[in-house]
């Protein structure tokens, strides 16, 4: 091998204006160049509890429980699914949309017994429809996604917590996509868990997980106990069901590694928890209902823009999250031909999609460091330009000025 | 929640002289630093592509499958063995230290059944004991550590795959501890599947594991081949045996992600990447032998250091591996109180031990971009002062001479 043609790394500037992942934020970045710490240093220590009180404020929750799985948003579904699901359960999945069949996949292959509701792509569900799948169903676990990037659609979920206890349901929502950008009020909702990601409105790199969990969540999870093998002492006694099928995704140890038993599990990764704790300081230093309110501003000036440069978008939106758009690709316009030419003579990432959606849909984010009047600006003007050039015509000027009035009258 | 309370990241300076974490080469932390690129951008693609080469040079390997895992180094250790494990299956571990245990451990919520052969801490196995027990458990995996930094022992694998071979065993390490800072002959060894982890000889944070894989290993997984719902097609079928009971770790899936068919799994942490690829390249750029030579140099100067401050080793010093060195706290001395006036007066971090150990052996590593002159020169004078401090005598001048002279007479 000659070494020599490996340079160091030196990416191509991009504007990432696709579903995520976006641009990190530089001071993200910058954070995440930090020294590192041995794993029981008083100072890592101190910035894990940190960590967990921080993300408390981003979570909106008094869960104590609230900490990071060191893998990507994917890594922090399957450690709540496998720790909280005994081979056997009954679950309900309401799918939206891609992520909708992941958790089902993921719930498979934690041997449950697995049951589904759908609806179009495009749209979310009913609170009552969901009830009366949880009544036939009659599942362990209620698993949903907040926000579904494939289909940019948001399931309201304020009143299916009540409805979950209710019927004695536990309930867990994926909110990758939606957290930071679109309200999420764990406490107030009656979440029992929930997992996140990093790479979207938070606005840092993918690599590690936020999760939260309930008091009666944890208690489901100490039933499971097993401190292994190299490690346990007399006093660690295992719980009354059986142990969770993960050593990796073991809630149980993860917790007792932040709590103060400090039993080492994993070796935190200690640049990803700098990233992580920067991205909530900055989310919390901003106002998370700020934030919110920003992503709503920018998200509606783009809407507007697409919709004035003569494009019909995609689904129903009155439930469409705030941080990404679906654009109908226009008849007799080649997609990725878009695409490409954004990437490669404007440094700009629009996304493609997926399944029933693939070569029919642009998705178009404006999230976390990207949701920016100037983001979304260049964006419209490169996208009209493009599509001019490729024979579709707009009226000069409509797209952009529909976007200047958005941002006139706008609050942020 | 006072946010103003919580500054910017800002790690006291440490000099992390453990068993790991160490130190990341200032380097890593610069690429790290990088902006981010779409998940399919052509230029993140090729990143990936350079990892597999990259990976290939440091694992001393053709192994098609070379990539990373998204998580720490036991993230690597799990998804090789839940991907290669059916339930069932009959496993043997060869256990010399703590790391051993972990292998059980992670085998065992596999559901295989787990056979053992132990040794006393501090002393390796014979190629005699290994194929003995082979020969009465018939395994189908024989699961090994090469170092296992909680008996700073190094288990020599060089014969071990013919006899794995000849008996129709699939022969698995974890080099986490070991890669880069001691041999490692994938291809030459016959090994069919290794992981690794960043924080130790490789000079980067905890946080990615670099896994390699053998064709045959590869048919074995293929065998359990399922695409997840979502994003299957009528083009996939699934394998003939059962699916890996993990979507996160399903190594089929992560093989189709890096390659061509580039089949979505988890979103890559771009920026663990980005710091994977330069570890990969500043060692492959020193030169893997050259790089191994310089941990042992270093590591034999820190040796002579405590041996000449009249300290006793621990275990077998014929196999301790190059980049960790067991010392025996000496009678009297509080050996928390060391290390916390190492932390706490010089900014130096030394390991303390696990289970039969705890309380009895420091463990002092000089691994990656700590296996420097100038870093074993300041342990030992600080390890030195401190213990004077404290009571224990030593001959004045002769560790820091036996340090100077072995640099006189070493290679590097």
């Amino acid at each position: 091998m000659d070494i020599t043609q490996f340079s160091q790394i030196n990416p191509p500037q991009r504007l990432l204006m696709g579903p995520g992942p976006i641009n990190a934020d530089p001071r993200v970045l910058r954070a995440m160049s930090s020294q590192l710490l041995g794993q029981y240093d008083p100072a890592m220590t101190h910035y894990m509890n940190e960590v967990m009180a921080l993300y408390r404020g981003v979570f909106c929750t008094e869960n104590r429980w609230t900490m990071l799985i060191d893998g990507t948003s994917r890594a922090g579904i399957e450690a709540v699914l496998v720790s909280a699901i005994r081979p056997g359960d009954k679950v309900l999945v309401p799918v939206f949309g891609r992520f909708g069949h992941l958790l089902c996949e993921i719930a498979r292959r934690c041997r449950a017994e697995v049951h589904t509701l759908e609806v179009p792509w495009g749209e979310v569900f009913t609170p009552d429809q969901i009830e009366d799948a949880i009544k036939k169903v009659k599942p362990r676990l209620l698993l949903t996604v907040q926000g579904d990037t494939s289909t940019t659609m948001l399931q309201p979920l304020a009143e299916l917590g009540e409805i979950c206890r209710r019927h004695h349901v536990l309930f867990y929502t994926d909110a990758t996509a939606s957290i930071g950008g679109n309200a999420l009020e764990t406490d107030a909702w009656g979440l029992d868990a929930i997992s996140a990601g990093m790479q979207k409105c938070l606005g840092g790199p993918s690599g590690t997980s936020p999760i939260t969990l309930s008091d009666n969540m944890v208690d489901v999870i100490r039933q499971r106990k097993c401190v292994e093998e190299g490690i346990r002492t007399e006093a660690h006694s295992d719980g009354s069901e059986e142990m969770i099928y993960s050593n990796y995704f073991d809630l149980g140890m993860i917790m007792d590694y932040w709590g103060p038993e400090r039993l080492n599990h994993h070796t935190e990764a200690t640049t990803a928890l700098f990233g992580a704790r920067e991205c909530a300081r900055l989310i919390l230093q901003e106002g998370l209902d700020n934030g919110i309110a920003r992503h709503k501003l920018h998200g509606d000036a783009l809407l507007a823009g697409i919709q004035h440069m003569g494009l019909e978008t995609f689904g129903n939106l009155q439930y469409k999250m705030n941080n990404v758009l679906g654009v109908m690709i226009p008849q007799g316009v080649n997609g990725d031909l878009v695409r490409k030419l954004m990437l490669e003579d404007f440094g700009i990432e629009i996304g493609t999609s997926f399944g029933p959606l693939h070569g029919k849909v642009w998705r178009i984010g404006t999230m976390g460091y990207n949701a920016r009047k100037d983001c979304v600006m260049q964006t419209l003007s490169a996208l009209e330009a493009v599509l001019n050039h490729l024979g579709f015509n707009t009226v000069q000027g409509a797209a952009m000025q529909a976007a200047w009035d958005h941002y006139r009258h706008g609050s942020c």
